[in-house]
């Protein structure tokens, strides 16, 4: 089916390109409260599940027994900019579970960040596999196998016993199977596996209340969302929408970006899990539907509403700072009341 | 109008993402070739125009008069990476015109390419003007300003006598009335005019035979594009997909990326000019229907083939270099034959 345009990037008079998209808002009873678009296709949720996939490092007892902090259970759900105390968190967790950098399967690239980028080059080093937008939660993966007294080489395999318990656990909150068929690679080499976008927002509904899940995970959950509004800095980093939008709203909204225009997020004060996808991978977009959602849901004052509407319908300024444009949702997601 | 999916981008067995975009050939008689997608809607050429926006510096005989070595002319064209070697030639153009870097109003951004960046911030130099990639382009309009005896300065207004000039121009060459109505501010401060894909794709079929052009138009037309073919590494940069495939065709393509998805080519053995837009003003999928649009079109050798087939249906790796999908251009552009 057709997606219907949820973003306008406006230059001047002009529309000048479009981002069309997927939508779901699921309550934790399962009762559907929005969708817009396609329901059915099913969709890898990359990163923005990272919240979910830390679930069996906390409910294991594990971060409790290692003495993982806030910070630490923060970065495992992270898609972080690869800043300096991004980089010495995932440090801390290896150690903590007797390992290091060099047990770390996701890759390496240079800090996501610009400002990290520029000042580890400036510093004459070069990246590590800690840099790694998902540095930290491989170091959960890390801390879970070694926890259960598995060996954590080859922990992003689908059949390494750390990929099939996080793979039980989404399957669990989510309520749909995750298949072969329908799996893919991630960036950081571990499996992704699509589902429909109303099955992922299901998975973040209970993730946000705890409702329908076993008191374990419940109480896991909960930690989890306390960890990140806590330190919303680990989750992403300097300038992130997802880093800004927390240090607003705090527990009032846990939010994760993933890849390709994924956006997950839970609004427990409602029960809601939200779910997005843009079609063409747009992460401008999937921000601007994701601040639209969270204008429309949350009662704010005007502090906060202030705040949210700068972030998600910005001002787009050139070099020399002149405002030459404009994101915005279209009218659809605008629409008030629930 | 709904315009068609023209690249999909995989994982796994499943489509993640999908751009939509129109596409328009024409002659230079102005027939229409081929066209896909919406034709009417204005649509801003952005940086894609760079090649015809060069036109006045070489056809009033300044660039002659200044001494421009075909590298500068080629830089003048650029969307370029702010390599040293950028940097300096656009110093050069400056120098030419007896000016220097505190004249350019392109504002000042960190060098677009990623190995440029990091070695500028790893120097422990800030970036100026130079760096930022249209400051060929703007070396160039203050050259023409300089050599036709007009100030500089405030050269990005529409109301300068170079951006009515340039505007001029691009009326003569694509037929289309560029109005204030349609105008937008880019990136680096000058006005852009959006016009429908047919004139744009007009523009570039005349740009690369001369055909209907005034003869020092078609002779300024010719020396542009000698010198972006001679310097392909000028007009984009390290690992740039303008100057890879530029590399490979040399003056049998004439091609230029613009932001938010728009690409524009000239093929001159064909007489063919070619404009297209990406909905959502994506990169990835304007390169992907431009590699397909040069495969349709050319005759080419196996090598050469196969070299433009690695860069318009590229292989998509992760951080540990494991194939996890492709982008591919959709059947509606790889149909063959003219």
């Amino acid at each position: 089916m057709l997606n219907p345009v949820l973003v306008e990037v406006v230059r001047g008079h002009l529309v000048e390109s479009r981002h069309r998209g997927s939508v779901s808002v699921v309550a934790a009873d399962g009762g559907v409260v929005f969708s817009l678009g396609d329901m059915e296709t099913p969709v890898y949720p990359r990163s923005a599940i990272k919240g979910l996939q830390a679930l069996p490092l906390v409910e294991t007892g594990i971060a409790e027994r290692l003495g993982l902090t806030d910070e630490e259970i923060a970065l495992a759900c992270a898609s972080h900019s690869g800043e300096p105390a991004h980089a010495a968190v995932a440090a801390a967790m290896l150690a903590k579970a007797g390992r290091d950098v060099s047990c770390l399967e996701c890759g390496i690239h240079w800090p996501m960040g610009e400002g990290a980028n520029r000042a580890l080059a400036a510093s004459g080093a070069n990246p590590s596999a800690l840099h790694n937008n998902c540095s930290g939660k491989h170091a959960g993966f890390i801390c879970l196998a070694c926890g259960t007294g598995s060996d954590p080489a080859g922990y992003v395999r689908a059949d390494h016993a750390v990929q099939q318990r996080v793979r039980s656990t989404l399957e669990d909150l989510t309520g749909a199977c995750h298949d072969e068929e329908h799996s893919g690679i991630d960036g950081c080499s571990i499996p992704t596996y699509a589902i429909p976008l109303p099955a992922m927002a299901f998975g973040f509904a209970r993730f946000g209340t705890g409702i329908g899940l076993p008191p374990d995970t419940a109480k896991a959950a909960a930690r989890i969302r306390r960890a990140v509004a806590a330190h919303p800095f680990m989750v992403a980093g300097t300038d992130r929408f997802d880093t800004k939008v927390m240090e607003i709203l705090g527990e009032r909204a846990f939010i994760k970006v993933g890849a390709e225009g994924v956006y997950c997020a839970a609004l427990p004060e409602l029960g809601f899990g939200i779910a997005l996808k843009v079609d063409d991978g747009g992460t401008r977009a999937a921000e601007g539907i994701m601040g639209a959602l969270l204008l429309r849901y949350l009662t704010l004052d005007d502090t906060a509403r202030a705040a949210v509407e700068a972030l998600a319908r910005p001002v787009l300024k050139n070099w020399n700072g002149i405002e030459v444009g404009a994101l915005r949702a279209t009218g659809e997601l605008e629409a008030s009341g629930i």
